[in-house]
């Protein structure tokens, strides 16, 4: 006797289920679709990656979660650790093939070697789109208006893009005379939300800002004072979200709004949805070398990443995918043995008629068979008992309403492709 | 100066451009279509699964091909080799939760620590459909018919469903006293594509058997004399797939199809196609114990799988991916600094009708903008100069004949949705 080996899976990791793919897959066409109709087209990038392609551009807690290993050949080898750098590679040994400025979206898997907790997953998906090889603010504004879209297209009402300009900051914070440190200030002002602004102020402090200066930064943001700064990289921006018909009560100008990272060089974002209250959804901004670490040519661009694992918790949260269906709208049952030749007769015309179904495969108790059709969420029933049989009759089972209905077999496909 | 890394990836891996996966997207779009129709759903099982999960179920030559390795924590992880183990082993830890009997498709990539070549990956896609839960022929059935309308779907016209049964083939072998060799003899009879006859012959010579045994096996398959035995099997098979409305001239009952491998315990199946001049597309069978090494229950099931890769060569060798287009109908040109206001006008109202469009970033030379157009297989350019807007029309130049044709604006979205 062999042993029984556990069905067991790494914590952080997933089993989808149909019914869990069924909710995956409807949400992910629908961002999908957002991007391709903007004339966004798909990229892959492989899973196992020469380990000096993904390491040492993360800090080191990033190597430190990534999962990398020693192939049998001695090859060192990583798993990516997000989308950005992938692609970095990608386009630093394709460019020349690639219509330029290139706009892309990636949905893929991504591991990071984290200890499992509440909203922390060690395989998980993300959902980037970039635009590379134009310094146009219209592609800013562009990048907003898909954005918009896509949270509009899942059904989020409650929801704001917030942007900010890096270029504003940046002036405040040189007319403040610690442009230099902007950096360390900017991941500060980005804790406002966890730490509130007493925190920021001691924080800056500790990093050895003079209290006055800490003052007027505040002052400034908190007033939206700018008419000492140049604010026009922001004005522009917001002018062309008009051009592009975005609704303006989605968008939301954030002085504060940091973005932790230092790549970001001019419009930043986030989207917020109080609703979903898991903080921010996607986020991003406009960046001005994508992948110096690879090539010589430098690709300035645009890019923003869904948080797509939190998309799906939130609209859980909201009630957004209880009816989403499974493949199946019809199932026909299968009454005995010497019917079952029927049955197929019925099943392969709904087929040709465009009309998912299954038959079932051998007969046994209807009792079963409605189960079997209530588990795969199927929407009606064929049943041909011998009576039905002698008049040429199908009973259909609406399973919705548990209504039944006998009409004639030939009847049966415009009925349900009339059914609403 | 930060060095700069060389922007490569591991062989038998591969990056996809665009184009390339418009065509693998599309191919797997008709397939996935084709599976939902006949009511399967599909799963996801994960990429980093514990190493026991997946070794030493596919032979000493399986586990060094295996990509294993311990993570930090300790743990050994392995990736899959395939898609059969994983969907064992989450169907060991979740039947319950799944109807049964329960019909699954998975589409998702394997490795394989391969040293590559032709055809040889070490990072590829697997693409498998399985019913379990039912001993029912009707299953077989379905699959076959399944299978056949994939390879239809997909444009193959001159392709062959090979037949065999397992049951039937074990008959013979036992009449012939050596049925307790099956799996030696069926393993050989396998090769009879690449050694013919005389190859299998010597092989099974080598191996011990009685020539004069040989010589009966071999004349009982040559002449399909099979009076002595029992076809039931074989025999209601194709009698279901009469009732399935299964076009006969794809259908091709071969007595010497094997497939290699132990556990088939049923119908086989498997596809060729001589216009890929590929081997074998598609294989299968019927099989009595998928969960064993998981679980105490015993599921019986039938599956297939398609070789993914293959098939796309075959297509491409074909010349059927030739016309796939990329996602953007439309390029808004951008003729100078004012006007681009105007351009996404005319941008946005594509977009809020629901055709696939782009802008270009900036104001460049029309000629630049055109090649991106080119690139982007885009299928018509708008293009509005001072004149134009003067009079409220667009210029539209349709990609494919070269013509130039001017319109009035508000014609513009009626004028491509009509377009042929």
């Amino acid at each position: 006797m062999n042993q029984i080996i556990q069905p067991k899976i790494l914590k952080g990791t997933r089993d989808f289920l149909p019914e869990d793919m069924a909710k995956r897959n409807f949400v992910m066409e629908q961002i999908r679709k957002v991007f391709e109709k903007y004339g966004y087209d798909t990229i892959e990038t492989p899973v196992i990656a020469y380990a000096e392609t993904i390491l040492g551009k993360y800090g080191d807690d990033g190597d430190r979660l990534t999962y990398s290993f020693e192939d049998s050949g001695g090859r060192r080898i990583a798993l990516p650790y997000d989308l950005t750098v992938p692609f970095a590679r990608l386009v630093a040994a394709n460019w020349q093939d690639l219509p330029m400025p290139f706009k892309r979206y990636q949905i893929q898997r991504v591991w990071r070697a984290e200890k499992p907790q509440k909203g922390r997953l060690r395989e998980f998906y993300q959902c980037d789109i970039d635009v590379i090889g134009t310094k146009s603010l219209i592609a800013e504004a562009e990048i907003a208006r898909v954005v918009v879209d896509v949270f509009k297209e899942l059904g989020f009402e409650d929801f704001k893009l917030k942007i900010n300009s890096r270029r504003l900051m940046n002036a405040i914070l040189e007319s403040l005379g610690v442009l230099e440190d902007a950096p360390a200030v900017i991941r500060s002002i980005d804790k406002m939300d966890k730490i509130g602004e007493e925190g920021v102020r001691e924080e800056l402090e500790k990093k050895g800002f003079d209290s006055g200066k800490i003052s007027r930064l505040f002052k400034v943001l908190a007033e939206k004072d700018f008419a000492d700064y140049d604010t026009s990289e922001i004005y522009e921006f917001l002018q062309l979200c008009k051009d592009f018909k975005i609704d303006e009560e989605y968008l939301e100008f954030d002085p504060y709004l940091a973005r932790g990272l230092d790549y970001y060089t001019g419009i930043t974002y986030e989207v917020i949805c109080d609703e979903a209250g898991l903080g921010s959804l996607c986020g991003g901004g406009r960046y001005d070398d994508l992948c110096g670490l690879f090539c010589k040519e430098d690709f300035s661009g645009v890019g923003v990443a869904f948080g797509f694992e939190r998309i799906m918790i939130a609209l859980e949260k909201m009630g957004k995918l209880k009816k989403i269906p499974l493949n199946s709208k019809v199932l026909v049952t299968v009454f005995d043995e010497e019917s079952s030749g029927d049955a197929l007769g019925i099943y392969t015309s709904l087929i040709e008629a465009g009309i998912n179904s299954e038959v079932y495969f051998e007969p046994d108790k209807l009792s079963k068979q409605f189960k079997y059709a209530n588990k795969k969420k199927i929407s009606f029933v064929v049943v041909r008992g011998s009576q039905e049989r002698a008049k040429n009759e199908v009973t259909i089972k609406i399973m919705e309403t548990g209504r039944q209905k006998t009409i004639p077999e030939n009847q049966l496909i415009s009925y349900i492709k009339g059914y609403v």
